[in-house]
């Protein structure tokens, strides 16, 4: 059972300029993402389902192939294999919140697949 | 799939003072609660496991019969089954997001359980 804050729980630099961190329960994982400006996550897919929240700043989603601006409040369902990739725009940090399900158990970072 | 922004979600009063938006994949729901100074959401259980976080406000949560206060970028993992509810702190408006796997295809209502 967590009981937590983002500022105690382990961050890694998943790419450059993109922090991750992750909690775990059985059957998902929510993973905060904190982009710097400039930042890009390549296209890649994976089997988990995700759903995707913007919590502040603006950044493009490219969905199944279909680019989108996402501001804050913005969220996306994301299904099972979809390849999916993210750019901030602007100058502002971006944080997202991906609830992914089933849970991923070891998050690749930088070093590891996408 | 679901590309959109919650300001364009359907919103229910849930209960007195807590307003509920869902966005549903295939093996999980994100649910987004509004809560207004002075809001109580009764402890319950569900089947479903959920991952809150606490994205603005401070907000008392009881869980397994353990109260905490969180505030933004608090985050909890809550078992299948375990009970929990949430009070408001304070005179700020407490949003989190709550993500239920399974999904819940029938989130109840005011006039329905809790």
């Amino acid at each position: 059972m967590v009981r937590s804050n983002w500022d105690e729980i382990a961050a890694e630099e998943a790419l450059p300029g993109i922090i991750r961190q992750v909690v775990h329960g059985e059957r998902q994982s929510m993973i905060r993402y904190l982009y710097s400006p400039g930042a890009v996550f390549p296209v890649h897919a994976h089997p988990a389902e995700q759903v995707t929240v913007v919590v502040r700043g603006t950044i493009t989603f490219t969905i199944d192939n279909v680019e989108a601006v996402f501001g804050p409040g913005g969220v996306a369902v994301i299904a099972a294999n979809v390849p999916h990739g993210a750019t901030v725009v602007g100058d502002e940090i971006v944080e997202t919140l991906n609830a992914m399900s089933p849970r991923r158990d070891l998050p690749p970072t930088v070093h590891e697949q996408l």
